[in-house]
């Protein structure tokens, strides 16, 4: 796979002529593949930096729900493609990258030959539908490009985008029955009540038009869209596959299923058929829109006006080599580099663009609002993602960063509940996992000073929502001062998270002046404290009457008062206070065995079992890498007199976790909070605490790195005596001057300057 | 029930001193409780002029389809309301009037008392449910007011409207439990799956948004609402109904029932409590929108921004007062008067606005479109009213028939299918019935010079539509000259209306100078000849082969080539050319007497059985009045020798069939066609041939009338000799001059003049 992916990018004209001149060509650094096999939840398709539009391989479509019961496989399939799977379903136009949960997988297009099959067919059947068996020889998956050859049907299938718009490239063989199909049925974390409504209109030999509505993930939502063929269709027709047929009065009059332009219902497919000579290629431009069907072809004629196929792929790949380049490396190894850009270009995809080339979007109250001053985004992964992520963003993509806050707050100003976005995709709340964590995001901004947005009304907004007693236990924690595991499952987690969040209010408010508020929040922020139980060194469930809740496993995730973690992972996240946690756990002395019994531990098997959304590839020891929980765990050690520790963790994570591989992540990328904290620790620090403006430092996989930042300053790092050996930092310079304590202020980056660790094979360090 | 609404007509402040004034009272003949027992099919409700909203009682919302079976009760309730019901279920914001399929009963509202219940209850046990009892002498129905007092709950209801807001007044009594119910799951032509989605909000404690989207008549309808009650409410909460219970995810955390602002689903009704003190009101103004639950707002605050119920209710009888009056009459009778002003308010009632305030409205493609200079209407029975409903308005509404062209061009434009109207609504074309007589409606005011639009753009879309060769037989009727029985059902009644249709293209491109299309239409029009039976004297249905069909029964509807109308009604439809019909039929000697045959026959019980849409009623002889195919039947005898007969048969048609009484129409009214024809006869003329500029004289009703129009000019009627029998029209002058045929002319009216009839108990007339 890894090879044709090169061969083809050294084979396009972009990497020829323009990389003499360019720092490097980064784009073949990003292997779209990592993380297709296993948990990574990643998808190889086509889709530009933070694009509306991800055109990607669906490898299966099963239903969520089949005969009333979950189906497990389903899970399987968050991000549409697995690697391990034989054949292509077709090419669906939106995608998660990396999620646990999912919804999306709309308008899914498949181009066939012979006999015209309208079912998908079967995984082990996968001649009785349209689908097709493919190999991965013939895959290739870069940014913004993705092609395979469909073998069933003989056609090479050729993918780009734009933002908006999916371009889709076909070559088929000789045919007189060569067919295109939509299949407005097909979806991702589908089950059969998931369509609410499909809307379609054949607006020419050429054109067609319509939307999908769904009750999925996302409870509310649709989704319009403009195709346009490269080449006018012979004829089309449609089926559907409705259980229930409404009413149909005089429509009964007209035969629908056939060059009938003018379609509704739940369940449709539909078909456009083509003569095509050898070779012929025959090209489709799909745009979205979250607005309208208007503002599909609008989106597609501002986008996409012509048919060039390479142009639009070129494109494309400028915008990834222009994104990427913000961080240019330098590593000793190929492998480093792949890892490297492939964990920014995972970072670069979500949040996504969610407006109309004009601004307009669909808001929580279903109103077409426009944007502002600023572009509105959606896939908001908050729970995940306000860890490295956003921080990322704030260093590297500070003006989209700020741009996601204005978006975070248009949803708070048109939320029903007054809250901001807990996890939002396409104008809705679904309210995945616990906590607000919109908080520390805005806080983060605010403490950095990247607020090209009204910061006291972003903090207004952050303390109405926190102040929220009907959300998920937190009236019960603001009289109790935590959450009470009788009233509210996931307790634990909920009060630590609430706590956080909370701190980084007060940070926020500290930085903004607002006293009563600083006092209010920095009060609340202690909480965590309140669910610590000193008698056995853990955070533990307490019950409303104050007492800790009896039966409880601390290496056990279910019903412990946790979510995604268990009490060892999770009694380590106070990151707005570590001192303080170590202090009760022990000082240094209790809490270094303490913190390195977490990482070469033995996780019995019967508690793997539970925990979730990773593979045992996501565990070390009991420290669980693929859930987030613990991710700011390994840097703990700077907070007690062996920093050389975090040091020496993180680079074991990176080499355990990180592989330029389909099976190359450990988890689920979670849209790219896992590979942000890969870039963070590749370069050498973490935010461990987003809202201080404080980064940990670790220790640097790269041998060097020059951030290009935004407002014009640069910052290098150079790394001396780099090697795999070389884990551990002897000394870290800024500007010429040694680093006393092993931390970086965000002001000193943004400044522009120069970080230089000096590597040694030996903690011999006195950071 | 008369008496009250005369009292209370009385009673109001309006009909005191404006009446000195203003000409007359109009207001209080027109009694909108006409034609809501039976068949009428009317409602009873409050509604302005043409107004988006129409706030009326909901006797039953039985389902269309129960168990998988039709429920043929469904259609009594076509307007939601019937007279004889003893209870009321709520009140709706939107309905037909007149019609005989259906839709709409949006939003149900019901105030109660006591324990709360969330279910209607049953007709036989309305304690069973939040229903009301109600009784005809509490009852109220005028123009833009309706009231009556709920039994079971104590409450006094009284409903007004704007154009898009209805506005609601309870006075309860003291209460702990007094409620306000939303129904969103209620509806008229109600089925299990009708209910596609519904979104609520509630956005503060007292005021609620949301749309509900139904697949029903109209395949894919929504309506946005914004809901605000004049008093904070207690609590509220909702239940949910949906069958189907698609994936939760980590909604499942919140209760969802109580207080929770942020709902949707299927099937939904919500609940808002209150304590209310003895005669304390609870006023609701319910604003509705085609666009979005903005546009509701926008609409609410335009047009109803205060709380003064009985303003709002003045002012809509104002808005009703000026409409009416455009034509004043003089009647002998107060009967006479209140069928007249009945009728002129059923005549304009629809078509309905269909745009925000700011002009925005639903395109049938389901984008939010802009009328730019016109006002957008929705609900064209097109079948029904292009026949007198639209030349009543070209006549008295000429700008708002403009309007309606200006709507139906827009229709085109958005058209998938490229056509015209037929029978659409609410951005949705449910093609009703046969034909496409927009064309009619088009051609109409294009020849009578109606044409503040562009008059060869609307012609050009009239001939697009009759090309549509996959149009319900229309490729067959082009080919063979005739629709063929064997390849299209009702294929006579297509033939005919085709024919006609194409005779109004070449009368409209004659009248624009469109050489080219006069000549190819004119042909057209001549294919009635076609399915005439010279042998048997009737239209008949003819075959592929060129054979009239045999099987065939000329009294018959079922399955004989016709459609709501039998070969003696629908043979005598060539309203474009009756002096070819009767030379055809024999002539005047042998047409007269088959035409006095229509009324005069006796219709066998079994073939009554099988007329659609009518009771006994609507049938004299085998002259269907409660179906529209003969609406032009009494009046043919002006093109024999013998035009004393439609003067008798006109005044004999009127006598029985309208009546001010609830059961006072003999057939659905049809979206105001039966009341267009009474109010043309009424005045003494018809427009036999829309597309022509003539009328047909009749005999008149009323004693005088004055028309105001719209170019500031006056029409006098003056009746010399009025009364009961004198309905043979001795002389009729216009402008002094004697006329000699029995025909007006279009321009002979809206240039201003006087048409004075001298009547006489005698035919000794000279026309």
């Amino acid at each position: 796979m890894k090879r044709s992916i090169i061969a083809l990018l050294m084979s396009i004209p972009f990497y020829g002529a323009a990389q003499v001149k360019s720092p490097d060509n980064l784009v073949q650094y990003a292997h779209p593949i990592v993380g297709t096999q296993k948990m990574g939840h990643t998808f190889p398709g086509a889709t530009v930096p933070f694009g509306a539009v991800q055109l990607s391989p669906d490898t299966d479509t099963i239903s969520y729900e089949q005969d009333g019961k979950y189906n497990p496989d389903v899970y399987k399939y968050c991000a549409g493609y697995q690697y391990e799977d034989k054949s292509i379903v077709g090419f669906s136009h939106t995608h998660f990258s990396g999620t646990g949960h999912s919804d999306l997988g709309d308008f899914l297009i498949m181009p066939t030959t012979g006999a015209l099959q309208l079912n998908p067919g079967t995984a082990d059947k996968p001649q009785s539908g349209y689908r097709s068996v493919y190999s991965h020889k013939t895959e290739v998956a870069e940014p913004a490009y993705y092609s395979v050859r469909l073998e069933d049907h003989n056609i090479l299938a050729e993918l780009t985008a734009t933002n908006r718009v999916g371009f889709h490239q076909y070559t088929f063989p000789k045919s007189d029955q060569a067919h295109i199909i939509l299949d407005l049925m097909a979806g991702i974390y589908n089950y059969p009540d998931k369509n609410v409504w499909t809307f379609v209109r054949v607006e020419n030999d050429s054109l067609v038009t319509g939307y999908r509505q769904t009750n999925g993930w996302a409870r509310t939502r649709t989704v319009y869209f403009a195709l346009q063929f490269s080449k006018p269709f012979k004829q089309y027709g449609s089926r559907r596959y409705d259980k229930k047929q409404a009413y149909r009065g005089f429509w009964g009059r007209f035969d629908q299923t056939k060059n009938f332009p003018d379609l509704a219902g739940e369940q449709l497919r539909m078909y456009f058929d083509f003569k095509t000579t050898e070779g012929e290629k025959i090209k489709l431009k799909f745009a979205l829109s979250p607005v309208s069907t208007d503002g599909a072809l609008k989106n597609l004629r501002a986008e996409a006006p012509g048919w060039d196929f390479e142009q639009v792929k070129r494109q494309g790949q400028q915008l990834w080599q222009q994104e990427l380049s913000r961080v240019a490396i330098q590593a000793a190894k190929r492998e480093d580099k792949d890892n490297f850009y492939t964990a920014l270009y995972h970072a670069f995809l979500s949040p996504t663009t969610y407006m109309d080339v004009d601004g307009q979007y669909r808001g929580l109250d279903q109103n077409t609002h426009k944007a502002e001053g600023f572009t509105n985004y959606t896939t908001f992964s908050l729970w995940d993602t306000y860890r490295a992520l956003h921080p990322l963003f704030n260093l590297v993509q500070p003006k989209r960063n700020a741009d996601m806050v204005q978006s975070m707050m248009a949803h708070f100003e048109q939320s029903a509940e007054h809250m901001l976005p807990v996890w939002s995709h396409y104008a809705n709340e679904n309210w995945c996992m616990i906590g607000y964590h919109s908080v520390p995001v805005i806080a983060d901004a605010i403490v950095k000073g990247n607020t090209p947005f009204d910061a006291n009304k972003a903090l207004d907004a952050c303390v109405t929502t926190a102040r929220q007693q009907w959300y998920d236990g937190l009236g019960h924690y603001l009289q109790l001062g935590y959450v009470p595991e009788d009233k509210s499952g996931s307790s634990v987690s909920k009060t630590l998270e609430y706590a956080y969040d909370d701190w980084c209010i007060a940070q926020a408010a500290q930085k903004l002046g607002r006293q009563d508020i600083y006092q209010e929040f920095s009060k609340r922020a202690s909480n965590w404290q309140n669910v610590y139980d000193a008698r056995i060194g853990f955070m533990r469930p307490k019950m409303s009457d104050g007492t800790f809740r009896k039966e409880f496993d601390v290496l056990s995730t279910n019903n412990q008062g946790f979510i995604e973690g268990n009490a060892w992972n999770y009694s380590l996240y106070v990151p707005q206070d570590p001192g303080k946690l170590i202090q009760l756990m022990g000082g240094n002395q209790k809490f270094v065995p303490h913190l390195d019994s977490l990482f070469t531990m033995h996780l019995p098997d019967k508690f793997f079992a539970e925990t979730e959304d990773i593979t045992r590839d996501g565990i070390i020891g009991n420290y669980v890498h693929g859930n987030e929980p613990a991710h700011h765990a390994a840097y703990l050690y700077n907070w007690t007199d062996q920093p050389w520790k975090t040091q020496e963790r993180v680079r074991m994570i990176i080499k355990r976790m990180y592989h330029p591989t389909p099976d190359g992540l450990g988890g689920n990328d979670d849209c790219g909070q896992m590979s942000a904290w890969y870039v963070f620790t590749a370069l050498g620090f973490y935010p461990v605490a987003p809202g201080s403006d404080e980064y940990a430092l670790g220790s640097p996989v790269v041998q060097g790195a020059t951030l290009r930042l935004e407002n014009g300053k640069t910052f290098t790092i150079q790394v001396k005596n780099q090697s795999d050996k070389n884990v551990y930092v002897k000394q870290a310079t800024l500007n010429g001057k040694i680093l006393t304590r092993p931390f970086l202020k965000h002001s000193d980056i943004v400044q522009g300057g120069e970080l230089v660790f000096t590597m040694s094979a030996r903690p011999v360090g006195k950071l």
